[in-house]
């Protein structure tokens, strides 16, 4: 299943499901069948997987009547970030794909080496942005912004030392964030100012859920500027892969139902190019990948 | 005035005001005068000014009917982080003391150089440990668990790229933050695992208002291990103070009500003494400062 978190005019966010065309609001279509389903996205992941295979069912025999006041095309709606607000710092691992790595050494202060262990920063919840929302270029703080698009995990169910065996069973789905960086704002390893700016992780369009997408080791990563295709990766080139992340933030702080990995990036950022290119105001930015969808937000000087 | 979130045997965790050797419950104070005021700290901060000269002026003019079934002696509850979860990643300021930066430089890979900018890390709210909660010991990653006392600063106000000269306003008030390390889980620069762990942020005992802090840069810090002293320095020696720190960081993120900033510690770390020491189950540690009072927790194998 396909969620979203939307909004009309005239409503409050609120959690959807993308339905054959439909945006369906999850609360009221409970409402309809007779079932209390709650209206936000962490509030219904929550719930546990019970909620979500009662859901998949329900849907599946809803009847026209059922769709009728709940449901709205989806052309007729703005998406929101699919968690609008976290309810804790974004878990950001850098350096986890070998040709990032190598290029991250000809321009960054990284080293060369592959990490032996994942490299975890954050991100505040206030840097979420929404499909179509600006990135925004402060001309005073940056002249090096940079795009990585990355496949970022949705804890389903609490996660504490977790073995990797298992790692995938916390995951309730997958989603597209683009890790937004100010290069030149990065401090001998201090990453939350390159990284952690207000609108630095646009997220979207929906959160897929987990059974949808199969193997997370096995989805085309797709970056374009303007048009250009600038990053073409495969999640299937990760150093850590997503069960041995999980594993490995769980063996020292608690995952939680509704908290995000995003789980690095490939080859093909600005940084890494020659000569480098960077984002700069009217710029357009597209993060897709396989089986999730695409995220665009342009570029606008705040 | 003192806030403190307290539990007794019966109830969740609720918002108190320390006033004459008693904890007077904040909602239940205003139901007997006839006023609305929240349960939580989170909820109370959200307010603004207005709300806290309000109680003040009420507590003030309370009879003692106001107080009977409004308040309950200090020792008959117990505490709770006065920000049991806060709303993201609390932020940690590193090396902000010139002897710690000295002292770091000779133990940890950090440069002797004195930051030109602030450092600035974060922890997870799943690391907030209460008065008396056990720091955990977890001795498969960690052979080297340090103490940081901190002067931590609880925002009122949302501040979005505001100057120095103006940031204090900003202030709801401060607290006491053991910023626990794990020494050997620093890796190259990535500081959440060696300082984000479950229970790697105790807080407390109460927040004390500004109003009532005065001049947050002449504090007295003190550290002591089992009952001896280990750290002793003052809020007055730090590289960027409060104003600094808050100007810079919400020149990039926003910084919003209830946000927490661990403001650096002085010397004296473990990691900086001649041998090192390093904290082991059974140890008991004390951060106190000045004003705001002592915050103790054991170490604990987990």
């Amino acid at each position: 299943m396909r969620f979203v978190t939307y909004r009309t005019l005239e409503i409050e966010p609120r959690l959807g499901l993308l339905h054959a065309g439909l945006v369906v609001d999850v609360e009221y279509f409970g409402a309809a069948i007779g079932h209390d389903l709650p209206s936000t996205m962490l509030d219904f992941i929550d719930l546990g997987p019970v909620a979500l295979r009662f859901l998949e069912e329900s849907l599946a025999s809803g009847t026209s009547a059922d769709f009728v006041g709940t449901s709205l095309p989806e052309g007729n709606v703005a998406l929101l970030a699919p968690i609008p607000r976290p309810r804790k710092n974004i878990f950001g691992i850098g350096l986890n794909y070998t040709e990032h790595v190598a290029e991250s050494a000809r321009s960054l202060d990284t080293s060369g080496e592959l990490p032996q262990q994942p490299v975890i920063f954050s991100k505040p919840p206030t840097a979420v942005a929404a499909w179509n929302d600006p990135i925004g270029h402060n001309g005073r703080v940056t002249r090096q912004l940079d795009w990585e698009t990355e496949l970022a995990v949705v804890i389903g169910q609490t996660a504490r030392r977790v073995a990797e065996a298992r790692a995938l069973d916390h995951v309730f789905g997958y989603t597209v964030i683009n890790d937004v960086s100010a290069r030149d704002c990065r401090r001998a390893g201090q990453w939350i100012v390159s990284k952690g700016q207000d609108s630095f992780a646009p997220m979207g369009p929906c959160i897929v859920t987990a059974d949808e997408i199969g193997d997370p080791q096995d989805l085309t990563l797709k970056t374009r500027v303007n048009g250009v295709e600038k990053q073409n990766g495969n999640t299937r080139f990760m150093l850590f892969n997503v069960a041995q992340l999980i594993a490995e933030i769980s063996s020292v702080m608690t995952l939680e139902p509704g908290d995000i990995i995003a789980t690095g990036t490939p080859a093909g950022v600005g940084a890494g190019r020659d000569p480098q290119e960077f984002l700069w105001p009217g710029d357009i930015v597209e993060c897709e990948i396989e089986k999730i969808g695409m995220l665009r937000n342009p570029v606008v000087a705040v």
